[in-house]
């Protein structure tokens, strides 16, 4: 577009570069954005700016929070901290956050093991949530992961790692003569059908799964 | 969104006021904002309010230009200054641009004429396109409004007004003794079938201009 104005050109050239927004949409925006209201266009900058600069991750749970505080899930004394929801990325918890009817914690690994891709165990969060275990408060693990091989291997990971330092920490009690400590409990989500979807569109591995965990009604 | 951080709900809020973005994928975009490269973001903003503050219209075809200058077009000595391609909005122009058919100048109006959305023709440029065609280097006027109603109108109101200024500068022409000016040629766009589409899709108005409009083969 030789024809527009060089400050447009580049407007269009970094909203391009946004995920999900391509050349035509980012046309339109930035047309649509010099007809704003430049008060509005300003705060939108602002905001921008604002956000990459403040929005950090929770030094608990890993979250998203804000000048690196912990995040308002960790600081609400209302929530069970014994219940801890394993999740692969920040934007998992806020999905889980929507439907509003967990009212525990959570913990985010930052992805999920993929040697192929370069992710290894020790990328990701997993020696916090041990440690978050160890300190003796948590009664369950919810191991939140992706229904895919990743995250299904990165969850038989983590059973493992538990189950060490599980009897680690037995036998070090057991020398010190104290109590052994209670084990963790570690659970996943169900796996069956999507509400609202219909059985015929339904892929094989999820009917599976659907036979094989059905329930008593 | 209680659980997300507050310059992110601020971003999403901002975001989500811009058109074609709706609140989910405000969200979106916000969430990928925070994971791309702070200098990117920084840069988009800086892009944002550069646009803002510097796209301006072209003082003499009322195109999109920059700290008000003349646009593009206008500059360009190699364009045909006698043709004169008359739009509503600076946006149809950039279409026009786009095929690269046209190789005249432009005249922006700024709308229709629509008096039950309160746009009279005093609020147009129309003034500005007479004061360009009494000039003298005028050749032919396009008329490239809109097939809407209010497009209609205002052609046949500019064709009006041209009538007017041409009977007014002939009989100057006359009592001073010189030769009557020319009469500028005005045409329209062409109706008929988009290119590619299928007869049984087009409504009966395009069937019935492409009908009137058929041309020898």
């Amino acid at each position: 577009m030789a024809s527009l104005p060089e400050s447009l050109t580049e407007l269009i050239h970094r909203l391009s570069r946004l995920p999900g927004i391509g050349p035509r949409a980012a046309e339109r925006l930035a047309l649509a954005v010099i007809d704003k209201n430049p008060t509005e266009i300003s705060a939108l900058a602002h905001a921008l700016n604002e956000a990459v600069a403040r929005v950090t991750h929770c030094p608990v749970c890993g979250c998203l929070s804000q000048d690196g505080a912990e995040c308002r899930t960790c600081q609400d004394g209302s929530r069970d901290n014994g219940l801890i929801c394993v999740v692969e990325s920040p934007l998992d918890a806020i999905a889980l956050e929507k439907g509003g009817g967990f009212h525990g914690l959570y913990h985010v690994l930052g992805g999920a093991i993929s040697p192929l891709s370069g992710v290894l165990p020790e990328d990701l969060r997993i020696r916090e949530l041990l440690a978050r275990v160890a300190s003796g408060s948590v009664r369950e693990l919810i191991l939140a992961m992706n229904a895919s091989p990743e995250g299904e291997a990165t969850a038989l990971y983590i059973r493992q790692e538990l189950d060490e330092q599980h009897e680690a920490l037995t036998s070090e009690a057991q020398k010190a003569g104290a109590e052994a400590p209670q084990r963790v409990r570690t659970t996943r989500l169900a796996r069956g059908l999507p509400s609202g979807s219909q059985l015929d569109y339904a892929d094989a591995a999820t009917l599976q799964s659907a036979l094989d965990n059905r329930t008593e009604m």
